[in-house]
């Protein structure tokens, strides 16, 4: 153990490969020898710097990375200008007796906390207050425990910070550009609670769209269900529940696909709606108007891997061994009982028609989809992004719906389509997205468009005047 | 309306959540309280900033953001290092009578024009000639007015700016960073220019490619309805019109998809052989050359897509009526007339060999659209992209060519192929890609290949001197 | 030729469109008149800059762009302040003698080697050690040859660059950011190894993924060769070499998928396993273990490359020649020899089910290859990068191994499967993936899970304490 604690005048880095061990090496100084200070301090060597650990017990306090040296906190602190705080957030308590020690110095603040909201102010602000006298930067604690201790990989190459000093994040941002990060600055203090709860977040503006999806799922699956396989069973007496597995899932997944493809553009003709009724664009929308907004392109998403999975199901059919010997059957009853079967002109084109509109709206679906990964549409300008968002979104859901319009045919019309006089679950799925068309389309008559426009350049109604300023 | 305009020395935001009110807030002026004087100021307020606005009419001059203040100009400029000039170009004119109000503090030029080409300059580098000893910085110009009145959404957190001045800018930085934005430098004040136009454009790189694409399009269109439906109905009196929904569309996108992707390595090959014959590669090329050099990436991804069409068109082929009737009725003759039908390994092995090569051909095209997605190109060296694009990409043109080959085989020498004397479209789709292939194997020869390579390291033909002179 | 060397006061740029001629335009130096120099300096040139040849013999030294003055190498340097080094690395010496004219000024190395290490230490490291007086810093190296001489293009914005001196690299970043070239700062001097290294590059962390993907590929093609086509030549006397095309290739790219897949999870198990049995994180894994866990992107997207393809060939199955002759042929036997097919429910949940497991196998699985998108993957915090490539990669896994034991389904237990004794493929494809996921669930049981997540959040078992000081 007193291998670590001794000083280290001549530095060694038995890991790093490219390491120049210069004399003048810059020192810098980390608080806590725990797995994040171990971790990053090794780090650190191997980038070239002299690392000097702080410790409650400078001889006991575990094993430190070879090449490090273990001091009292005071001593360590005096020995660098930049001091990396590895230590919970409980135990900042000891700084504050520090704190003529760390005047001055740039204090990093790598915390993260076991969960969100744990506390009523981030990390860095709370040793901020601490320690008025020393600039905080929140940097590093948005990367991996494998980034930090094995180096930049793939995906763990951007270090967030930030902090109210900037000549302190100019210095925390070169140490992030030697350790071969790329630094992005997030602005003041301010911004901590923001880069603390990074870490801790699961796709969270994901989850009221994948809460629609599993419920319009669950509930269109069993509606489908009984309607097919139930039905079936109750008054033919067949067991089709193998029909589950393909059949009942091809009609599920564009049933939801186009109910939420159209939730996607419900809120955006809602919004234009309200303005108007409103006459002005400065009142802020209802909550969860605003929220529904915030969520669509997960919406869209999600629509549309529910497509894609429609289109694979669909083309899995003509290799399926319930179909093949349905064709078997067909044709070998036409021979036996020697009829003769007619083609259909009218068929063939609405079937055709049928399939050509799904495709096309399907290929734009997808469009829509490339546009929204983060690197294409960052090369939009905005004009271009709506343009394909809201035109090419309205003309994807109005293929989709004509699609299924298709399907339906004179389906709509046939009694025999009513089982149990429910009506059939694509029938459902048009309710929302021929809504969505209708409203759509009042917007685009000449005279609400213009006045739209105008609302959306600033223009305000007059009588809203007394309202605006209890608002803004 | 008294309510905005008396001084409110106390900062409430009623709107936003985390911001805080700290005594030494920084002040910030705007110029203008339209519409996006106004959803600025909001937003600067949210992010913390204490506002000022300059008026013509202070006391006049419409609602402004609950907790700024209106003044004159003159007294707003006085209050604040950063003014943000939310005011139309045409009204620039009264800002050169606060020229010495306004020296050495920054002008935030975030004018857009209603349309490009408008003014001989950009609007910041006449703001900057108008008051020469102030620091104009353009910037924020390119948001969509979502972004600034409700704060950086997903596609919309990058700000550009240009000026001259280095410090001006990391003034405007600093704020853009503190809103949440990622800020990118794009250097000095004769960029404005391009950050004016780039909200203004509507996929001007796109609009060529486009072109090409319909009029291939529409013109192999009318080529197969003529030879195909019109023949039927004329010389066999049979209406198979409702092919046009998928057997046409699927004859006439595989067509556009060969030809634009032939298109796309054209120019490339035109280049090299310009540079052999004039054995110099600093002599610049024709302008319809660069341009078209420039758009091979649009012309690709539309390939791309009408390869993918052509892809989903030809899957569905199963599950089609039509199809299905032939199929029935093939079998259904075939037994009446008791025939025995004979497996001939010939058409086996050309028949998989078509579709084995296309999908090939189909995957590798896939891989070139995914090489030139933004975050994709950027991770690649050069030496990468260019195999990636030309080594594969001519790969990926073989293969297809060779798809549509094996899809002619002896048709070319049937007499019944040339319909009223007219070749099919697809072999009317060869003829460029075999031209640009067979010009691609001409560069391969190791003597051609060579000298190529010599003259794109910088090597000139002896002769050429004296032009050069002229050129450069 | 006098031309170009005589004294031009006033700056010309033939080619520029926008550059604005002004007065006080800032002086640069280019150090060599070869390609690379004359390429930057027109561009230089371009941009708005007087451009400053230095050269041997400055009246003999070849075309310059029009424009720019050629010197001797003193006058130039003495000129700007920054000196842009467009010489090879064999050729530094001669700047040895101008140390004193360099002293202080900007080097700026743009140098590239023709291959990779060729020389102990960088270029710019060299140069740095040649002129210790001077800054030099490491730039423009990455950019294609085509992106220099034309502006940047769009998959050239990106200019890396490192140096020791922070003034320096903040010259040389203007210059790039004037020219319309995004900088991305790389740290100090040390990193320039690896800018060099970097244009020179061809993929190499695709390398050892590839060569796996070639070896599996070429095994199971022989071996499903074997037992399919030459085992029905030589015991059925029957040629179905026409399979190899289709039927045979879709035998091996999902065998060859499944293993890749299972491959790129299997380091991961075993270092989990490691890091029990030695109960430390912080031993180093071995070498090769190390290698294996930083291509598993690789190995994972090869392996979707290799799934897409199978998608494609079972897709086009029913269009086949082979399969619709198969289909006539079998229905025309059962109508002759008046035979009634039965419906056979098992058969149908089957083969419904391996379908459908297949499908939302590969839908999982292209989800995991979108988020291996960098844009993508950089928008994810750590927590949710994991989940998907972790939870739900092994979901992936698990459904595309299901998949594959529902295609073998009662085929395991019944002798003809044994042709020659050797299983089919597919039979060998399940043992890698099966191991993986019998230890993957393992670790799932609580008490090693448990102790895995203790070990990784920095835990250590007693008894290494030794070791441990030997190793970090």
């Amino acid at each position: 153990m007193s291998k670590e604690v001794k000083p280290v005048s001549m530095s060694m880095h038995p890991l790093g490969g490219r390491t120049e061990v210069t004399s003048d090496q810059e020192p810098l100084c980390v608080f806590g020898t725990g797995d994040m200070g171990r971790s990053l301090g090794q780090r650190l060597l191997q980038t070239g710097y002299k690392v000097t650990y702080g410790s409650r017990r400078p001889h006991g306090c575990g094993p430190v990375p070879q090449g490090a040296q273990v001091m009292s906190y005071a001593d360590a602190a005096h020995s660098a200008n930049v001091v990396f705080v590895c230590v919970h957030r409980e135990h900042y308590g000891f700084m504050e007796k520090l704190a003529s020690q760390l005047k001055g110095k740039v204090l990093v603040d790598v915390s993260n906390n076991p969960e969100q909201n744990l506390y009523p102010e981030a990390n860095a602000a709370y040793l901020q207050k601490l320690l008025p006298g020393s600039h905080v930067v929140k940097a590093f604690n948005t990367l991996s425990a494998w980034a930090i201790q094995n180096g930049p990989a793939d995906a763990c190459r951007q270090v967030y910070l930030c902090g109210n000093d900037a000549e302190a994040k100019q210095a925390v941002s070169e140490v992030a550009t030697k350790m071969g990060l790329t630094v992005l600055d997030r602005g003041s203090l301010s911004s901590a609670q923001e880069l603390e709860d990074f870490p801790l977040q699961l796709f969270p503006e994901w989850k009221l769209p994948l809460q629609i999806a599993v419920a319009l799922t669950a509930f269109f699956f069993f509606y489908v269900l009984i309607r097919d396989v139930v039905y079936a069973y109750v008054v033919q007496g067949k067991d089709i529940s193998f029909r589950i597995m393909v059949s009942l899932a091809n009609k599920v997944f564009p049933i939801v696909s186009l109910i939420m493809l159209a939730l996607c553009y419900l809120p955006g003709v809602m919004a234009a709606f309200l303005q108007l009724y409103r006459g002005t664009k400065y009142k802020r929308f209802p909550n969860w108007l605003d929220r529904w907004m915030l969520c669509r392109k997960q919406l869209g998403l999600l629509a549309l891997a529910f497509a894609f999975l429609h289109v694979l199901y669909t083309l899995v059919i003509p290799i399926r061994y319930y179909v093949r010997f349905k064709t078997w059957e067909y044709v070998i009853t036409q021979i036996k009982e020697n009829q003769t079967i007619k083609f259909d002109t009218t068929v063939a084109w609405r079937t055709d028609s049928y399939y050509s509109v799904g495709i096309l709206g399907f290929a734009l679906y997808l469009l829509l989809g490339i546009t929204s990964l983060p690197s294409v549409s960052n090369a939009l300008s905005w004009r271009e992004f709506s343009f394909v968002q809201s035109k090419l979104g309205h003309v994807t859901l109005f293929l989709c719906t004509l699609h299924t319009y298709l399907y339906g045919w004179d389906r709509f019309l046939r009694a025999s389509t009513y089982k149990w006089y429910t009506p059939p679950g694509f029938m459902l799925s048009l309710v929302v997205p021929s809504v969505v068309l209708g409203l759509k389309l009042l917007l685009l008559l000449p005279c609400v468009d213009r006045r739209v426009t105008r609302i959306r350049r600033g223009w305000e109604r007059k009588e809203h005047d007394e309202e605006k300023t209890l608002l803004t």
